[in-house]
Parts: C-alpha cells; sequence; structure tokens
C-alpha cells in the first residue's frame, strides 16, 4: 500500500508545472532582494518597456532614487544594512508597484510595501523577526462582543508555544497606533515571531499576547469589517476595554491580578494604554508607553507637564497609578518623533511629582523599526 | 472624567491627519473598482507617465486588455458581472501593479491579484463572500506537531460562532491544491466568510474547519516557514494525516465518529481526500473531491477506470470506503477542467461497480471560482 501512495505523489509532484493555480517563481541572477556577501541588498525589478523606475524606502538612502537600468532590469544596490526588517517599493513610470519577485510583504494601514529581513546572528533584531525552528505559538483571529460599544469586535490573540488551555500564563495587552487595526501588530510589529523567539531564547516569560482593534466606531480591520454603516461609538474605546480584559479571562486560561498582567501600544495605542491605566489605576505592574501620543483635552497650547499640574483630575488619576507601585513604567520614544516633546511634558511632571519611571531614547522617529524595537526590549522586562 | 477622555480622544481624531505611518486614501471620482449602476465595474488608475497600461484577470473579457487613457487616468470597464469574488492586476508599462486604490488583494502560491466582491442579494455567491453583519466564528493559526513527518507544522482552524470548548462540534477537513498551503482557502476560499453566512442563514450546520497544509515537507506556507533546510519528508501526506485528526480529536471539542467527519479538497487536495479516505475507510461520512486529481502510481495510459479495475489493491481499498456506506460521496467538476477526463474515469469505475456518489458538473475549469463555489455546496449537504 505504501508504494502506492509514494508513486502517485511522485507523479504529482511532475503535475504540479501544468497547475493553472500555480505561477512558478523563477530564480534568476536577478533575483530580488539578493543578499550580497558585503551585506548590502541589490533589488532588481524586469522592467524593459519603462521609461523610469525608482525606488523607495525604509532601505534606501533617499526616497524614491532612481534605479539603473542593465539590459532588461532595473536595479539598486543599498548601503550595508544593519539587522532590521526593511521595505520597499517601486515606482515604475510613476505608478507603485511591488517586487514581484518576492512575496514578502505587509500592508500598513492602507499601504503595501515589499518587504526583506536582514539577521547576522543569533538574537539580532532581524533574527527576533524570523520565522526560527522554535516552538511556536498560535494565533487567532476571535469576535468578542462589547456591550459598551454594542457590536461584536476581532481581535489578534497570541497564545505561547505549550498553550494547552489548563496552565495559567500572564497577559500583555499590546495596542496599535492610529490608522492601524488588529492585523498592524502581528504584520508589522512581527508579534509571533518576536514572542516564539523570545521565549525560545529565554528572554521572555511565555505569555498571552492580546492585540484588539482600537478604533471604536470600528468592528475589525478594514478586510473583515461587516459593519456597513458606521455609528457614532457609544462611549470611548478606552471606556469599553474592560469588555476586552473579560472576554480575555473567560476565555483563556489566565494568571489574573496586577502582576500577571501588563498593557502598552504605540502612538495612539500609547495613549490608550497611558488613560486606560489611569482608568484602571492598580490593574498593570507593567505600563509600556511606545512613542506615546500624550496629550490632554482643550485648546490649551501649554506644555503636557504644565497641563497636568492644572488639571486636578488628571493629577489624581496619575497619583492613583502611581500609588499602585507598578514595577514598570517605560517610556520609549526616539529623538526625531513628532511626538517627542509631548513625552518630554509627560517626564517633566513625573519627575516633578517624583514617579519612578524608566525612560529608553533612541535615534529614529515614529516608525515601525522603533516600536518593534519597543516591544522586543518591553517583552523582556515582564512577569519576572 | 467622561469629558477628559472625549475631548482628547476627538482632539486624537485631528491628528491622526499628520501621522506618519498613516497613507490616507483619497476619495475621487476616479475611485477603483468602481461599481457602476448597469452592473459592470470601472477600474481606474492614475498614470499619467505611463506609456500602456493593461489590465488582466477574470473579470476582464480576454488576458491584457488594453486600457483606455482619460487625463492622468487609465480606465478599464467590465461587461454587467455576475455575484461572484473577481481578481484582476495592472500592467505599467509591461510590470505588474496592483490597484493601489483597494486593499482587497489575494495571494495565490507566488502571484498577488487585486479582488472586488460583486453581490446582488442576500444568499447569492458575493454575499456568501462578503463579511455581513452576522455572528462570527473565529479563525486560529495552530502549530500541530506531526510525529509521523518529524517536524511541527501549521495549519488553519475555523471554529463556528458560539465555540466555546464545551458544546462539541463535527470536523471538516478542508484541503487545498498543488502549490496552496494552510493560508489558500482562509484567504481565496473565503472559508470564514462562507461558513459565517450559511450558518446565519441556517444552510449549513455550524461545525469545525481544519485546513492543513498539504505539502509533506513543508512545515508552513512560505510567509511562516522556518524550515531552513527541507528534507524529504520521512512519510507521505496521506499517511501522516492522522497526526492532523490527533491533534484536533484532543484541542477541540470535537463529535467524534464517521457522522460527525468530513473531507474534501481541491485539485491535489482532492487527490488527498481520495487517497486518505482509502487509507480510512469508514471514517468520513462525508467525501468531497473538488476538481479532483485522480492518478495512480506507475505509467501506464489507460484510463483511470480501467487502470483501477486493473489494480486489486486500489479496487479493494475502493470497496472498503464504499462497503462503510458513506452518507455522501460528492465529486464535482468543471466542464473546462483539465482534470476532467481523469474524474470521467473514476466515475464510469464508481458506476460499473454499483458505487453511490453524486456528481456536479458546471462551468468553467480548474479555478478558484469553482471551488468557492464547490464548498459553498457541499457544507450545506453535511452532518443533518
Amino acid at each position: 500500500m505504501k508504494r502506492f501512495f509514494l508513486s502517485l505523489s511522485t507523479l504529482f509532484m511532475l503535475m504540479n508545472m501544468c497547475y493553472a493555480q500555480q505561477a512558478i517563481f523563477e530564480r534568476r541572477d536577478n533575483s530580488s532582494p539578493k543578499f550580497n556577501e558585503d551585506g548590502t541588498v541589490t533589488l532588481n525589478l524586469r522592467a524593459p518597456e519603462a521609461q523610469k523606475v525608482s525606488v523607495t524606502g525604509d532601505c534606501i538612502e533617499k526616497n524614491y532614487q532612481p534605479m539603473e537600468k542593465k539590459g532588461d532590469y532595473w536595479t539598486y544596490t543599498t548601503k550595508v544594512l544593519s539587522p532590521e526588517l526593511y521595505s520597499y517599493r517601486f515606482y515604475v513610470d510613476g505608478v507603485e508597484a511591488l517586487d514581484p519577485s518576492s512575496i514578502e510583504r505587509s500592508r500598513d494601514v492602507r499601504s503595501f510595501m515589499s518587504t526583506f529581513i536582514v539577521s547576522k546572528e543569533e538574537g539580532d533584531q532581524g533574527y527576533l523577526y524570523k520565522n526560527q525552528n522554535v516552538p511556536h505559538g498560535n494565533m487567532a483571529q476571535v469576535w468578542y462582543n462589547s456591550p459598551s460599544l454594542g457590536m461584536d469586535r476581532r481581535m489578534t490573540i497570541y497564545t505561547p508555544p505549550g498553550y494547552d488551555g489548563k496552565k495559567k500564563y500572564p497577559v500583555m495587552y499590546l495596542l496599535h497606533g492610529a490608522g492601524g487595526d488588529e492585523e498592524a501588530w502581528p504584520t508589522l510589529g512581527r508579534t509571533q515571531q518576536i514572542m516564539d523567539n523570545l521565549i525560545a531564547l529565554g528572554k521572555a516569560e511565555p505569555m498571552i499576547v492580546v492585540m484588539p482593534n482600537g478604533n471604536a466606531s470600528d468592528d475589525a480591520s478594514p478586510l473583515y469589517t461587516s459593519l456597513v454603516k458606521k455609528e457614532r461609538p457609544k462611549t470611548s474605546y478606552q471606556e469599553s476595554f474592560g469588555d476586552i480584559m473579560s472576554y480575555v479571562n473567560n476565555n483563556y486560561s489566565v494568571k489574573k491580578g496586577a502582576e500577571n498582567t501588563a498593557i502598552c501600544g504605540l502612538s495612539m495605542g500609547g495613549f490608550h494604554t497611558f488613560s486606560i491605566s489611569l482608568l484602571r489605576p492598580g490593574e498593570f505592574d507593567y505600563i509600556g508607553l511606545y512613542s506615546a501620543a500624550i496629550r490632554m483635552g482643550g485648546r490649551s497650547q501649554d506644555p503636557i507637564d504644565v497641563q497636568l499640574e492644572k488639571s486636578p483630575e488628571a493629577s489624581a488619576q496619575i497619583k492613583a497609578v502611581f500609588d499602585a507601585k507598578p514595577k514598570l513604567y517605560w517610556i520609549a520614544i526616539g529623538k526625531e518623533d513628532f511626538l517627542f516633546e509631548q513625552n518630554v511634558g509627560l517626564r517633566k511632571y513625573l519627575d516633578k511629582m517624583g514617579y519612578t519611571y524608566e525612560y529608553y531614547e533612541n535615534e529614529g522617529g515614529h516608525i515601525w523599526r522603533n516600536w518593534r524595537i519597543y516591544l522586543s526590549m518591553f517583552a523582556q522586562r515582564l512577569f519576572k
């Protein structure tokens, strides 16, 4: 019986060639992206009829660099690249085109880029973002009911390797930025790869990671939304956050209590993190603000620290958060981030009040590269 | 406290405009795809510098149709389209480009297309493929251990609305074709939408749908694989299938027994369905072959029915399947499918042996349009 099936499957491999559903990728010297021995990367695009081809992305020195025509191909070689996930996109006679030689691409809000990862050694940032041969956690897109927003809503949940519904795990809530959705952290943020790899390296505790959709008027990402007509949400996302926590507590095997609960987020998600922690003082022992948008209501032009000082309500809420003595209040931002000054203001206020927090500052602006780095760093600090 | 947060979130909405992570989509008259009142669809691409723009796809009458230049835009209007999911792709001076105005796109093996759905009324094929405001099931990408293939492997699992790990559900195993992977049915196959909508319409029983990766030498789709070096698999996928069934039985709340178990698949997955049912007679009361590749080992040029008759081993295996009296043995294929004759041969053999099966034949060839239709039809027949 064994031989019967083996020969069938061999024949089938030959058949693959002619399948209508297939578009076999031809390997060529002009493959793209091509990783060169000197640490540069060459991007190649076959476009014999094009008049002008340029390339843009975070692996390109300046935006919209012209590519050089060599025969039927247009080509561009980057400078030496450090370990990271990079993105790029071609423009062919003014029209955007992703790299047809590569299936690695990511959606950022409504915009797509081709991507590749540079890794040089175990444990570097590129290594953390790649699929490694280590035990994998699972990812699920689940729908939870939000009574306070009056709809079923979609979120993404990572469960760590070995999760079996019996053993209990701590939980990290991981929030996306403006324009993003429940697919942002799993794709651009490389959540699964970062968590799998940090856990396998013994650098992070196994944990559940919850990635909700932070847009109160949406039920899901634009690719999954079923809301034909959007209604004004009944309440704010922050005030609906208890619906998410209840769903997670009731449907997953979680360790409860502040010492087992973290919340963090990027940009708008940093603002959500900030304000959810104010609404729920003492519920999170780990709070992470990544390039957070720290804004107060009203039209005040005062710096954030002055605004916070002038608001007895906000001051009382912040006091309650720090009175509960969170184990880690972590603020991270890039030097060129357009929200840098807001974070200076927040830190000024926290310093003045004598509240304990940690601060991490690095290069760069309001970009995914930094948010992936912040997640990798923050995740290593939790539940230890 | 409420006002504090509401005003913060209002301000934040204004801030969104300037976010680096955002690429706001401008609505224009030249939106694309544009659904016209007469049932046609207009595709528009802004490309003032391009010399030549064409479009191809299953909504276009012939492949690579030239688009017409109107000002800065190139445009093409389809004929009147019936309810369906359609795909298309532009070629700008010879280079493929997806529609930058649309985020709906799908990967088929290594090839990407922009997509849109036409639906005219509740219950039509387009309706079944769209996200509707109905209770949703969850989708999970899970890793299971396959001792017989010697690796952890990734698969996608749909659990129906209301699934809570307590109530038990029947299971459908749904297998992809050659070149595909565990992401094929969830994306191009619209499994979640079809199941959610059929269940909401009362046309299908709530069930678990298991979508494994059918390539024995892979652990996951090319986007998630962590196998650097592929080894020759220790056994065939079909012979490893018990590992998948064990994982599902041990980790999900399933109704066991043949009467609660279905298996079906397209093309290579139809062949897998055929051969797994031979290896496990009496385990599946519902067997569905969609455009199945029916091949025997060896070099025989005989028609399939003759080959089956000449093989005592295959004949005995098929007899065991039908002796167990499956409730539904369903064969579906399009008239222009390149595997049509193979299926004629299989039916000839089954007819000659007096085995009971049902046959569905429709227009078209070896295409996803047919496989989505077959899934919608087959799912309605199960577990009733």
